[in-house]
């Protein structure tokens, strides 16, 4: 009989998550039924969206994707030794039923098997080659649709998505040019990932940075943050500049209202006929393995590179989750579960 | 000889506009050249569109839409005794050379003849058969896109513009909720224009209002005011929603930055993945003639009803351009020249 341990929210998140927030539980798991296997969780996937997702009702389990090795199977399709992605949420072993399981989640698509990622860590299949690498090749090329010599500003340029975002817009032959919080991130932007430019919201006056690195006016912006910075950005974008809206991580833990202003897009959406979508990777869920194929290619190909910020061990994942929204996390935050 | 008068912007609009802001002019036209024509003005528009997009240097003469008669001619594509519709500014005489001047107008299609309105007022080619017309016929159809059964939220709804797309909505099978700024309006809208309901934006609750006339939540949004309202609506919007940004005059006149703030709507925007589009009617040029027509046709079959909010004499303009920026015009402003 196999124990598993599981990540339970007692109470709703108020403002920023805390620890006390989560509780660990565990729980004995039955014998496998026919069409069922078993999935040991390798690393846990720490995603702001989660803290949206959460749900309404109180106590429940953690959500999230997680990489696993099936270790036992009665099911001919996901046989033992196999590797997954599947949004089993924070546990270190589920039972699945493939097709029962998928009905009761959100996120899209439920469950696949890895593709041979040869040399490279398996981690990958929670980022750069899973669902966050997805969300910057489908948002940027299919909602910012980007043409070559044209200019890209992404917010939130040091996360997982946006570091990724900002490398296939080089890939494309765009100019980038990123905002992201620390000095050492944007100096790893610029010198390892090949940024043009990136600038520290924190300390740079947004509007003049622009004007000195992007003269010519910006044509698209992947946007992970929200708020005043991304109004500035809005302001001096070019006619029919396009803006895919993937976070907007500055409002998620705000709960004063006045917080939650900044100057109104209105008059620059109109006076330059923007366009803004948002936009969840679930959208591209039938196009997955294009896209996974895609980035893992990127990777092997050394065009495309990754950070990956791992807390080791089950019991981290709490604190996984409040760095995230610290900014204290570089890359794709994970949970290596062992 | 002909004595032509003109209207000059002699300083910045700062704020509201003021008749200060304005001179009146005179000047004698010479003789016609070949190709050129004489334009005799019948009407000239007054829009909020030409707040914004008056230049930046000063004096300058005011730019407009205008419908004249040809008085006398050079070019036998536009013969004495027809109608046009041109972006001649406003002043009373005009001689027009057609491709020459089109090149110096920002705004398009710079001029065309009029169809036959028969029994119908010319003043029409500049409301809801003409410039106006074709902003709500393009905008609400292209960028919302509506399906019959779907709800509409209109801001500026007993505007030229609103009070219009408000109507298409009605005819192409949408429930349909607008905001204007006073009770007379929003009766107007109910009871003349078959609105489904309509709020006094200074007085109710929007939220509450919506959540009681909206409660399935709304799938498109034409906005022509911006500011919290515009976040109020766009926080009750449906998965895949789309907003069309037609303008946004609540910003138009406001110098305090404070003011120009709202509540931000990334996280609407990618949490409903909502699609936000401005638009200028000039990027439907090409089709004027297809939405012309098709207003046209609505006005005779009774579908499409309007407002004509008409000063008086060609010195009554600047009073027409401030009364549209405080709210007290409804439907389309316009001054009759003679």
């Amino acid at each position: 009989m196999v124990l598993a341990k599981k990540y339970v929210v007692v109470t709703p998140f108020v403002g920023e998550p805390k620890k006390s927030d989560f509780d660990i539980v565990q729980e004995h798991l039955p014998a496998l039924k026919d069409g069922e296997f078993l999935a040991e969780a390798a690393y846990l996937s720490v995603d702001p969206y989660q803290r949206m997702k959460i749900g309404n009702a109180f106590p429940c389990d953690m959500i999230g994707g997680q990489v696993a090795r099936i270790t036992e199977s009665k099911n001919k399709d996901y046989p033992a030794g196999s590797w997954i992605m599947g949004h089993l949420g924070w546990r270190t072993h589920t039972i699945v039923n493939p097709e029962e399981d998928a009905k009761r989640c959100a996120q899209k698509p439920f469950l696949y098997r890895l593709p041979d990622f040869g040399d490279l860590p398996v981690s990958l299949g929670l980022g750069v080659c899973g669902r966050v690498g997805n969300s910057a090749y489908f948002g940027f090329t299919q909602i910012c649709q980007p043409k070559p010599g044209e200019t890209v500003v992404v917010s939130g340029a040091a996360g997982a998505v946006g570091s990724h975002v900002g490398q296939i817009a080089k890939i494309l032959g765009c100019k980038v040019i990123g905002f992201a919080g620390t000095d050492d991130k944007c100096e790893w932007l610029v010198k390892e990932l090949g940024f043009n430019y990136a600038g520290n919201y924190k300390t740079v006056d947004i509007a003049q940075f622009l004007k000195e690195s992007a003269p010519e006016g910006v044509d698209c912006y992947f946007d992970n943050v929200g708020g005043e910075l991304s109004s500035v950005v809005i302001s001096q974008m070019n006619q029919y500049g396009r803006i895919a809206v993937c976070g907007a991580i500055s409002s998620y833990n705000e709960t004063i209202a006045e917080k939650r202003r900044a100057t109104m897009l209105q008059p620059f959406i109109v006076g330059k006929q923007l366009k803004i979508e948002g936009f969840q990777v679930n959208r591209f869920a039938e196009r997955t393995q294009e896209g996974v194929i895609q980035n893992l290619q990127w990777v092997k190909e050394g065009k495309l590179k990754y950070k990956e910020h791992i807390f080791d061990g089950f019991e981290s994942a709490a604190d996984a989750f409040i760095g995230l929204f610290r900014g204290v996390n570089t890359g794709k935050t994970l949970v290596k579960v062992n």
